[in-house]
């Protein structure tokens, strides 16, 4: 057979055992930290029907689906000249599978299925790659893993405040400092018609989104061009620029029509400010009788949480501009950006109501949040984060050929008690037993002569070395094992 | 929208949390012992060019890849009446990516691309899904996991031993017991070439595989039709018929004309049987010399290997008609079959040279074995063995709704223990909560009442219960957790 070519298609990407490693670092603390919280674990198939995928995902998502060919005499039952079909219409014909474009519609369509055999509320956790035939750029990528957890068939407000618990958590076990937006779609709505214009929704909030990135008279500027008045804009970018989430809070709430949100909204902002103990002192007297009011004779040391979690690391604002693809989510919105870093949005998700209508189940609401694995990968990369030990506990050698088997049982033993134990299968000089244990990270080399009854166990760090029987051998490398963790 | 229909596509499967965990306990299994045998993780993409799938699997491969339809204006470059195109060139003019089939492609891709990065030899396990656009049925899937272990770049026997070592700990650890066959396709070629007949390879390993399941006399009279003389294939079958694997290298050893791989074949039956060390004194003196002079010194109680993984619960046999897909390996081949099982093969390898050619990097030995998930998970479920835990540590939940968000207070320090927490987030009766927590098989239900200053613990199993402030209710659970594990 001739040579063939051996690059990925674009946009895909092998990882290295490395970047296995590092990237299995993050997705062990999301994992842990969402069993932790009672999430199950679901997977789905790769492959979904195009029935179910298609006109889930806006114009733009139909034509980013992967669509797989259909087996076997793919034309066999299209009729006419194929040239006079639209695209759509030949496509459809030959494919009847496409590749999962997310984690929420699948979830969807199996949480419609299985509803009455699941504890309700559902709370479930997904990873698992998704595929989208965007054009590739840095940081977007033709197949990326997503991490999901949803929690469908509860309205309760603890479901948003658990969520972002668990966040707090994930990135606190993550060491990486990071800031949480909230805001909700209803407030947008009563925001809109507010000032009048409730069909203005949409263009209103794309303006809005601007507003960290242009200066506020060009948004001003933009919102009358609309059609909103001028005295209303004012009103509203003044509100927006207000000193703390609770101030902001008090003061929209003062003037939309309808406050049902807003309260909704205080509500779950001072309980995230309760839990950030060290803020609360910073908020004006008012707002500190409010928590009184909600937390009731919670608020006494004696209740006081785990503050670990909810460190000055940490921290939640209510942004009312706050947008985030309005036509999915239909109630509290949230999207957590790194401290000190230019990447956008790493986390992010809502409450959408109706989640599983369209596959059959009615009235279910559902409220999730996805982690944006490749990007906390690309954050924990740029601050230098990874520091992973070797994927070798002990590398076995020996200089003599002959002791290699005997190496090799005792490896076995090594093994039995999880020490990650490398035999290279042929002899090495000294020099080269050191080096590869240098290049690789492995803590321990332990070498066998046949001139010796015990083993030479050296410890890489320290260069020290010691003379060993086997049961002293696994002694020491339990002792060492005890100290790491 | 209109409600639509919610199918997976036929062949593949959503697996429910309860599943996901099951075939997680294997993947546990699978994944640590290969760490502790020092493979490194990698992954590749699921996507792969055509160019690098197609004709790696024979024509029957071929026909069961997945296609992916090209993206945009796929019909653009394609030119004069698509009726007259073949299929194939259709197919190869608006398809140029596939679904990956096996894990082997892909990684022999990876490393002839990176061979010069990588230690050698290169250890790799990768567990990925697979797909294969196959006919459905019970046991067969279009989309499955595989879960391969390879050492790429070494000719040492010591491989072969060392993948042998690594079955036995993983069918140890998941208590199934398994016999392993063993053969070599070096062997079947100096059968062949001994009967006079090297050209008939391949018919002749397609009759010998069946001395399994049809009479000896049948498979002895299809030989002979296939043009062997009948006194070379009464000889043959002698031969396997043996009552040990030694006996039959031993006797085959004297009749074939090359013996290289013979000897080959019997150093790697020896060390087994070695590290079966109770099987020994079953076999013949001569026998028993002959691993004397393989052991030398290391014949001797000092020596003696952990045998716990070497149970009665492992056998390994040589096989000398063992086939196993002739036209991919080259050397070595093995196949694991659970005992008193009716599955086939759930596990199986062997040795293939110049695995890296096709991608450029020429005379790479390389050896590998792929432990078959799905039907793993078919035993195990058939023999009833697992006995998974709850998702859940704590059902931390209140009759008074006031208590809930004092009851998520807590669970903050339950979760930062990694006790596994959950809070429903409305007041349940107390009917409900202990209903709850035995369905789901959740050990502690933790209340708290607005009268009580503490919280009332309750030990599902016993039924016991205790009042308990938060430190001695954590202590308590990191007492249980010790002895759990």
């Amino acid at each position: 057979m001739a040579k063939i070519q051996v690059a990925t298609p674009k946009g895909v990407r092998d990882f290295s055992p490395h970047e296995v490693r590092e990237r299995e670092l993050i997705l062990r603390v999301l994992k842990r930290n969402f069993e932790n919280f009672g999430f199950l674990p679901l997977e789905t198939a790769a492959m979904e029907s195009l029935a179910v995928l298609q006109g889930k995902y806006g114009d733009e998502g139909d034509r980013l689906l992967f669509r797989i060919l259909n087996s076997g005499e793919y034309l066999k039952g299209v009729e006419g000249d194929l040239r006079e079909l639209s695209r759509t219409e030949l496509t459809n014909a030959i494919c009847e599978k496409g590749l999962r474009y997310d984690l929420t519609v699948p979830m969807a369509r199996y949480v419609a299925t299985h509803w009455q055999e699941l504890p309700h509320p559902f709370k479930r956790f997904q990873i698992q790659p998704v595929w989208r035939a965007d054009r590739p750029q840095k940081g977007r990528f033709r197949e990326f893993v997503q991490c999901d957890v949803d929690i469908v068939g509860s309205n309760s407000l603890h479901n948003e405040e658990e969520l972002l618990d668990l966040v707090s958590m994930v990135f606190y076990d993550l060491q990486l400092p990071v800031e949480v937006q909230i805001n909700s779609r209803k407030i947008l709505e009563d925001i809109a018609a507010r000032m009048g214009h409730p069909e203005l929704l949409v263009p209103m909030t794309v303006v809005l989104d601007k507003l960290d990135k242009v200066d506020k008279e060009t948004v001003a500027q933009e919102l009358v061009t609309l059609g909103f008045e001028q005295e209303d804009v004012k009103i509203l970018l003044e509100i927006c620029e207000g000193d703390s989430s609770i101030e902001k809070l008090n003061t929209l709430g003062k003037w939309i029509n309808t406050k049902e949100y807003i309260e909704h909204m205080a509500e779950i902002v001072q309980i995230l400010l309760y839990k950030q103990w060290n803020e609360l002192s910073t908020y004006s007297e008012e707002a500190q009788k409010s928590f009184a009011r909600i937390f009731d004779d919670l608020n006494d040391e004696t209740y006081r949480p785990d503050t670990a979690y909810w460190s000055s690391e940490f921290s939640v604002h209510f942004v009312p501009t706050l947008a985030r693809g309005l036509s999915y989510y239909t109630g509290t919105i949230f999207e957590v950006k790194g401290k000190g870093v230019n990447m956008g949005s790493i986390c992010g998700g809502g409450r959408y109501d109706n989640l599983t209508g369209i596959f059959g189940l009615e009235g279910i609401s559902g409220v999730g949040i996805s982690f944006g694995l490749e990007r906390i990968y690309e954050i924990m990369k740029e601050l230098d984060c990874f520091d992973i030990y070797g994927a070798v506990d002990v590398l076995m050698t020996s200089e003599a050929e002959d002791m290699i088997e005997l190496l090799m049982l005792t490896a076995t033993n090594l093994r039995s008690e999880n020490f990650k134990t490398l035999v290279p299968y042929e002899a090495m000089k000294r020099k080269k037993q050191l080096e590869y244990a240098n290049k690789y990270k492995i803590p321990w080399v332990v070498t066998r002569s046949k001139l010796t009854e015990s083993f030479r166990l050296r410890d890489m760090e320290s260069g020290k070395e010691y003379e060993l029987t086997t049961e002293e051998l696994i002694n020491c490398l339990r002792e060492w094992r005890t100290k790491k963790v």
